[in-house]
């Protein structure tokens, strides 16, 4: 059919969009679209009940020659458990709570270094990166393997071969295309990607998420090893890129997905981490979410707790409130390892201005247990829920992402006018890492003037003393932004904070 | 320097990272890092208080030179207003609500056809598109201008010429970069884009809306064109296409950014679309998305009350509720144009079947008047939203797009437990239009169940009447499955639906 109504459709555009239009009303353009598709003489193609006739069905390649079967793409069929290094021996070593720093991602380029080493036979993990390995701080790997490269390599390249498990490129496209055909073959690999740069890939995340969602209704489909991605770099430690790199909206991104496809975790130490990185590389079927920083920080627990902690996804650090972080007046809760460090901070200059205030300290490292169970598999069950937040105490709430994130899981659960939630406000420069806690209201004093207010609303013979702290907590503040104006660096009480606790 | 500790720095990628580790605890790092630096002969470039040396000064231009004052660049200052068409000439009549059926996409077309006429000699308004125009029904616009194409015009090609406002190019990426630039150069346009691919640029609007929030810190920068993003070919009706272009995720992507930044309009009939059009044609230093669908469907708004409801954002529907929608016991609102037809039909069913109960229908077209005023320009201020939606009386509210949006935005309205969100819950497929609503639980007989169960709770008197409501839609809804597993397609009563109302 070369026109219809005089317009071109053969060859044209009209023959892959609409060759005619209004076909019920228009008989002319019926028949006329009716002739085309007759000049593809489907008698020949199908059979009276309209099903594909017996020479084209006998075309269709059968059993594991079937596209889907075929066993080299059937990742399901192939799969087989990576070997992990055994956590207690990778455990970063605690003398006391925080007197250690160490860089989270440091200790996760150590196991990760490991984690090649011990699949090197296998040849069935991969590391695919759109920054330097090293400025991500997991350069360890590079001990134990090369970048891969294709073309001739450089004089000065340093790590870079003909083969190796690394695949470096700036494209966070390609890195998502790569590791998502490697998966469905069959293997294993993680993503690590500076944070604020992973939304870049959000259209392709929403397609796997559809992929695995619909894949998980094929019954004859096998599991696959889950997409981890490891977002270091956080945005609250740009000191010098700045706003452009700071970001941490790849959370909303995965959230708008089915709460099953997909998990989020925000380990607050470098154990942590680790536990929770052995826990996705054994995962299948997820888009993982790991993010913790590359700075390195204060140690909070051991490896045992660590794995109790991750276990359960959600905690109350007794030893770090007061009164045994019991029958609470005020809950700090943290959410991400920097936001968790000024909780803690926070939670030591309450414990030393008002030791007789009843403040318990939670942890969050799996984001999801927020939720309500019946939407998110790792949601907290309401008596679980209750006993960490109790029903009529404030809890101040400090999250490393967009409030969105949390408003958005805590909406079904009843009471939540007294989650005060901070978060990134979207306010950034170059700047001191501790300044940007002050510029998203994130920072130990905006939790501690938040606590003070809480305190003096609900306990008005505790006003006097709270409105002390309040205003002991404007005076840092503004001593702060005089100190960073004149040095251009974050003051030593700050910078050299210890935790003083048990 | 060419090695520091034998590694190799000078014309590596140590030279852009990190040239020497531990500067400050080890001097002979330090020493080899100044040696290099002072290779660069500092003392020939800075002055003896360390700013810029006069003869590097005097290189720079000034005035108009300097490249963000460059008149030719700086927006602000050429930026001329857009000549628009009076909205009244453009208006849909009604005779009667609902009666009229029409395409909001199709109307828009017609409109923006006489933008690009208006404004021909000016040569300021573009119109870039990912996908075909025609496609999105907005083709009447190349009745006036032709494609833009650089290269040899093919034989077959229609509206393709040398010179024309529309850029059509299979790159969001490409669409966001060429309007990004023609804004910053002080002139207007469109992006039409398939709703569920528009987050492919997350990446790139994250930075855009960086940049507006930043320019508007500094004073001497002046307003420029908003963008506008026009979401057409809605994830509810992608009959053929399926799961994969079901995705309303662009709206969470947004509502990250700053809420002085951005828009976000869901016109719930085609002249409140217009009316939306005109009103972010003329505005400048936002981003504006705009979502409407391309399907003809009824029409609810005269001109005049359109440009009403648009100018407050969110209103309730008299005429569409009961009792003159005066002291509600259930509210029902919509948001997002095939969402508010399910809520119509829903408030239809219930004035036929339970005329005593008092129903309330709200709806809302800017999405960001459900935000509190304090983080939202556009925030209905408390006294507003509890008289259209009263503390104590149920919401069922049956929006367009993910939850998340509604709950981060009512997160900090007080009572919001009694608001009931309906939205699209990632359940998709190639099927009918209806069977959409059903999967995702937002069809009208959802709605009346919600409504129905809610006023039982609260009017135990009413449970009678209200179960047989449940279950009459429990019967409707397997009807309706029974239906389009047999037929492809969805019966009458839902196609066919007429409004019966005043």
């Amino acid at each position: 059919m070369r026109e219809i109504d005089g317009k071109v459709v053969e060859g044209s555009f009209r023959a892959h969009q609409v060759p005619g239009i209004d076909l019920k009303t228009r008989p002319a353009q019926l028949a006329a679209v009716e002739k085309w598709l007759r000049s593809y003489k489907p008698a020949e193609l199908f059979d009276e009940a309209g099903g594909p006739a017996p020479d084209i069905l006998a075309l269709c390649p059968r059993g594991d020659r079937r596209i889907a079967q075929n066993p080299h793409a059937f990742g399901g069929k192939i799969r087989k458990p990576l070997h992990l290094p055994a956590l207690e021996e990778r455990a970063l070593r605690l003398e006391r709570r925080g007197a250690v720093r160490a860089g989270s991602m440091g200790e996760l380029g150590k196991y990760l270094k490991e984690v090649v080493t011990l699949n090197a036979a296998g040849r069935n993990f991969r590391v695919v990166c759109p920054d330097e390995l090293e400025s991500n701080r997991l350069g360890a790997v590079l001990e134990v393997t090369e970048r891969q490269y294709a073309w001739p390599v450089p004089p000065t390249a340093e790590h870079v071969a003909r083969d190796g498990r690394v695949l470096e490129i700036l494209s966070e496209h390609t890195c998502q295309g790569w590791l998502q055909g490697y998966l469905l073959t069959g293997r294993h690999g993680v993503f690590p990607c500076y944070e604020a740069f992973l939304p870049i890939v959000d259209g392709m995340m929403n397609q796997y998420a559809k992929f695995l969602k619909t894949s998980l209704e094929a019954p004859w489909r096998l599991p696959v090893s889950s997409l981890n991605y490891l977002l270091t770099s956080e945005s609250w430690r740009q000191d010098h890129n700045g706003y452009s790199h700071q970001g941490p909206g790849f959370i909303n991104n995965l959230m708008t997905k089915k709460g099953h496809t997909y998990r989020i975790y925000l380990p607050p130490d470098a154990n942590c981490l680790l536990s929770t990185a052995d826990h996705c590389l054994r995962s299948t079927n997820y888009i993982n979410l790991i993010i913790a920083g590359k700075q390195p920080m204060p140690q909070w627990l051991s490896m045992e707790e660590a794995v109790e902690h991750c276990r359960v996804g959600a905690s109350i650090w007794r030893w770090a409130g007061t009164h045994d972080g019991e029958d609470p007046q005020i809950v700090l809760a943290g959410c991400g390892d920097n936001l968790t460090l000024e909780v803690m901070a926070a939670a030591q200059m309450l414990r030393e201005a008002v030791p007789d205030w009843r403040v318990r300290v939670v942890n969050v490292t799996d984001l999801m247990t927020l939720g309500i169970p019946q939407k998110y598999p790792h949601g907290l069950d309401d008596g679980r829920f209750e006993r960490l937040f109790p029903r009529d105490v404030p809890v101040v709430f400090n999250f490393h992402g967009y409030t969105a994130a949390i408003k958005q899981l805590l909406f079904e659960r009843p009471g939540n006018g007294r989650f005060e939630i901070n978060g990134y406000r979207e306010e950034g420069t170059t700047t001191t890492p501790f300044d940007m806690q002050v510029r998203n209201r994130t920072s130990r004093y905006h939790l501690v003037m938040q606590a003070a207010r809480r305190m003096a609303a609900l306990h008005p013979s505790l006003a006097a003393r709270a409105e002390e702290l309040v205003r002991g907590c404007e005076r840092s503040l503004s001593d702060h932004r005089a100190y960073i104006c004149e040095r251009g660096e974050d003051p030593a009480e700050i910078t050299k904070w210890e935790w003083s606790g048990r």
